[in-house]
Order: structure tokens, then sequence, then C-alpha cells
């Protein structure tokens, strides 16, 4: 194949997949595929999944092993980027300390990165996404959590342990509902998808009125997305949940432009899956909430790259490495 | 006199007061100076009361107007960094677009840079105070209002609009204390210098218990240093507005580290001149808010140039421009 010589492999490992795609020096994905993790295997059975993966997307590409320039690894956490080392990972059962860049790199004989999964996303659709026109940008993905990741000229910003752009463990209301993470109303806690389907439940077990009533009584499972298309069918109980989440979500957005003041926000994740009906209520809330006193200059707009997010960033960041640029750790000089 | 060839000089520009110093390439203030700002005389008058203050440093270094390599000016805002304008200034009155930074030039024959009050004070720290050894740092100015700055590998982030940074209006609870901004829930309606006095004293005349009860009574004006004075007594309303002070101020510095994850938070401003009075329980409140996942590398400490900070960082502001310097205006390339 005629393919530019920077060729790079982004994988997305998370606990129920591992994505993976070969990708251009333009950021477009030439060949992806995806594998379940089987994470219950244990360390050395995901590592051979994700090296099987590495090996089937240079086949399914038609090129060969040397033209790839590297592989970049988007990995929940905590972990260390400079050190490649996963320290701990709630998804992936028995992976303490694992140093995933040099089990990767020695199995595929290939350059490896890794790199916090949300940092990645955020960092694809700075390169590929929502982001392409932006300096600086947050991206929240609203899953069962809230990861986030944070690029700010062109860089990640990772703080000084790898863990900056926790956007999901911001306190937005004191003493508010405990967070697993030990602190107290965290934004997760509020609009997350499954804080979404809790609260909805908590509110019609204490008697709110909704049509899931039955459901509710029968001990259905319900996820977000029911709550959402109940909301369109006029059940006021999801109506109210929705415009909460969203209200919490705009106070997010106000504390990052007060903070950051980054160009866009985006907003991604199974809940942006809503698309228009999160995005306008969280401007509308986002304008009723923040200050008069500028005019302001933060945009919310939703993620564009969906799912392939984490793998286009991680390949990036694998391209990026290769071209000898820093990774963004700390540089003490104030050089300008 | 023998100095280093770098002389500048940097001016904290207040409504109340110009502070002003003339620094050498080690950030050392050689001589400071301070004057009246007579705000209520205009723009005009005021620019010449910044210049003079200008002669009169250079005056009293005993050194040459040509050896000085620039000026920097910590200001007030809403102003762009990039422009040198303020565009507005609540305790200047009749400041409305202007161009501060062609009007000082014009009027010594030196190159002028303009920055925001707060980013220069956090500069001051960063290369000459309590963040020396640090390579990214938040600073929170507690005074009548709380002013941030933004310190990232040694360069301030100064975001989209140059209002990155505004710490103090950060929304910590929801639906909260009305805040002049225009928000609700501000942390600066809850841990300010006035914030404080303003707590205590709607919470005495509620009724709470009470040394200062005479004087509430008899209206006198009690600020955060009579309160914390009557906490120091056994006043029980001051030990308790005291402790919510200093909980909110832990709430926030949980999420700078959520969000930034610096390496320090530095607490500077009127209100620490409480000294330990206020770090102890700050640091107490922070390692119970914070979430247990990992230790966390974020430091609270007290900030160390007082009121220096402001005009030490903006001369050394001018001193990186002066070097060619960029001004850490956004830059798009992802180039590491």
């Amino acid at each position: 194949m005629k393919r530019s010589a920077t060729l790079t492999i982004g994988i997305d490992l998370g606990g129920t997949q591992i994505k993976g795609g070969l990708c251009d020096d333009q950021h477009g994905a030439i060949v992806w595929h995806s594998t379940d993790t089987q994470a219950g295997g244990g360390v050395d059975h995901v590592i051979r999944r994700i090296v099987a993966l590495i090996d089937e997307l240079v086949r399914r590409a038609g090129v060969k092993k040397g033209q790839i320039r590297g592989v970049g690894i988007g990995a929940p956490g905590p972990l260390s980027v400079a050190a490649g080392v996963i320290h701990s990972a709630p998804n992936l059962p028995g992976w303490v300390n694992v140093p995933l860049r040099q089990l990767v790199a020695e199995a595929t004989g290939l350059p490896v990165v890794v790199e916090n999964d949300a940092n990645a996303a955020a960092y694809g659709e700075f390169v590929a996404g929502a982001g392409r026109q932006a300096h600086s940008l947050v991206l929240l993905t609203l899953g069962t959590g809230i990861g986030g990741g944070i690029v700010l000229e062109g860089r990640l910003w990772r703080g000084a342990d790898d863990a900056a752009g926790e956007i999901g463990h911001m306190v937005i209301a004191p003493d508010g509902r405990p967070c697993s993470c030990g602190q107290q109303g965290c934004l997760e806690r509020y609009a997350s998808a499954s804080a979404v389907a809790e609260l909805f439940i908590e509110a019609a077990r204490a008697g709110a009125q909704t049509l899931l009533r039955e459901q509710i009584a029968g001990g259905a499972a319900i996820d977000a997305r029911e709550v959402l298309r109940a909301g369109d069918q006029g059940c006021p109980l999801a109506v109210r949940i929705w415009e909460q989440t969203c209200r919490r979500l705009a106070q997010a957005c106000v504390n990052l432009e007060r903070v950051l003041s980054p160009e866009l926000v985006l907003l991604g994740g199974g809940l942006a899956q809503a698309g228009e009906r999160l995005l306008h209520p969280v401007r509308r809330h986002f304008l009723e909430l923040r200050w008069k006193l500028t005019p302001g200059r933060t945009r919310i707009e939703l993620a564009t790259l969906g799912t392939q997010a984490g793998f286009i960033g991680a390949a990036a960041l694998a391209a990026r490495r290769g071209r000898g640029g820093s990774t963004g750790r700390a540089r003490r000089s104030p050089d300008g």
C-alpha cells in the first residue's frame, strides 16, 4: 500500500474491550479492530491479547511491522506515564504495578508509550476530532464514571503525579453524595450515566411520579438511556433528573472556565450519545450559571470521535514521541 | 553601583496603593517603594503616578534609566495581556479599555508588559518565593476577594481570554451565596477575608453565641482579623466560622488537585497573615476531604513574598519578555 511513512498503532485498553487502530500521520485510522479483554485471564493473558491485536491490525492494513513507528496505549489508572507502569486498575483484576510499556515493547519489538485513557481520548479529539481548531480543551467522558483529559497549547497537562484531569472527582456539592474514591459530592455522583440511573431509581422508590413505576416496582434494571427515553415520553421524574444532570455538568463547566478558561469543553462518553438533548440544556444552564463579568471564550461542544478517540489519541502520542517530542513532563525553567 | 545588567522594574497597581520594586536577574528587589494610587484623580493622573514611581525607583537604586531592561505591571482586570489594555477595573474609576502598556511605554521610553495582578503575584512566588523549587503551582490571594494565578511548567496559564485562574469564582456550593460576579456559591463568598467577617456578623445577628456580642449590637465594623482574635480568646462562633472557612478553602484545594494536580497550592493575601492558624486547619481538612485512591502530590503552603509578590513577579515577567520568551499565549501545534 502507498501511505505516509509515519504509521503508528493506538490501543485503548478497557476492562471489557481492547480497541485498536493503525493510523497515518493525518491521524486517520486506516484500519481498526477490537477484541474482548478477557480481563479474568490475568495480566499475561491480556498482554498477549494486546499483542495479537497489534499483529492483526498490521495484517489488515497490509503493511510490514517494520513500517510501524510505535504503539500508544491508553490505559486505566492510576499509572505512571514516564515509567509506563499501571499502578492499579479497578476493572483489570490483578493489575498492580504492571510494567505495561516494557511488556508490550518486548513482545512486539516496537517503541511503546502508555497514557491515561481519558488523556489519550482528549488528545485524540484535539488532533482529529472536535478540538482540531482549538488551542486548549478539556474532554469529559461521561460513562459509568466521569473521566477527563486536559490539552493546553497542544500538550496534555498531566500534573505532578499524572493524576490531573480527574474532572469527575471535582467536588461540586460540599458534604454531598459519598463517592467510592473517598470524597463526598464528586461530579460523577451526579452526572455520570450510572448516577443518572441511580438518582432516578432513588427518587422513584421515594415516591416520585414516573412512567417507569411498574419497572421500578418490579426491580428491573434501569439505565441512563431508559431515563432519557422516559423523559422523551413525558415522564416528569425523568425530565427532572435529566435537567439536574445537565445543570451539574454546567456547574462543572463554569468551574473549568473559571480555573482554566479553555477554548473548548467537550462532552463525550456514553451519555453524550444523547447528542443535542444533552448539549443544549448543558449550554443553557452554563449561560445561566456563569458569571456576567466577561463574555467568556469557553464553548461547550460534543466530542466527535466516539469510541475511536482513545486509540486515535494514543496513536498520535506514539507518533509525537517518535518525532522526538517531549512527554509534557515537568520543565522547571521559566524560559518563556 | 555594580549589579547584573538585567535590571527590571515591577509595578503592582492597586486601587489604594501602587507598589514598585527594581529587581535584578536573581529576582531580588534592590529597592522598593510605594505611593498612593489616588484613583479618584482619573486615568492620566494614575499613569503619571506610575511613571513618577518608576523614576523614583531608578533614582533610589542609583542606576541610569538606560540600564532598565523593561517594566512589568501587575494590574486588576479584566485585561488583555497581548494588547496591554485594561478593559475595566472595579477599584479604578474610569478605567475602561485603557491602553496601559502603551501609555507607560510612551511616558518612560521603556518596554512594558502588562499582566493580571494575581498572575504576577503567582509568578513572583514561582521565581522567588514559596514556589522556587516547584514546577507547577496555584496561588490563592485571600483578600477582600480571592484572586488566583496558575504557573504550569514555568509558564503562566492565562487561558483563552486571559481570564484563567479565577479560583475565587469556582462554584463550591450549588445555589449558594450570591456573588457580585453574577454566579452563586463562589469560593470567595465563603473564604475571603470579607466573607469571614460577613458570615460572622450574620450568624451573630441571628443569635449565635459570641464574645463580640456587644460590638455587633453596637454596629461596630468587624473584620477577619478580629474574628481570628476572638477565636483565639475562645469565642465559639469565631472558632466555628474560621473552621468553616478553612474547610471551604480545603475543598477548593481538593478541586485544584483533581483538575490540575499542581505541586503546590499557595495561600497568600491578607487572610494568610494568620500563618499557621490558617495553614494547619486547611491542611487537616484537605487530608480529610481528598480522595484516598492515590497519596497525591499536591502540597499546601503559605506564600512567602507577602505584598512584594506582585511587583517581583511583574519585574520577572518583564525580564522574561526581554529575553525573547513568548508570553505563554496560544500555540496550536502539538509539537511536544
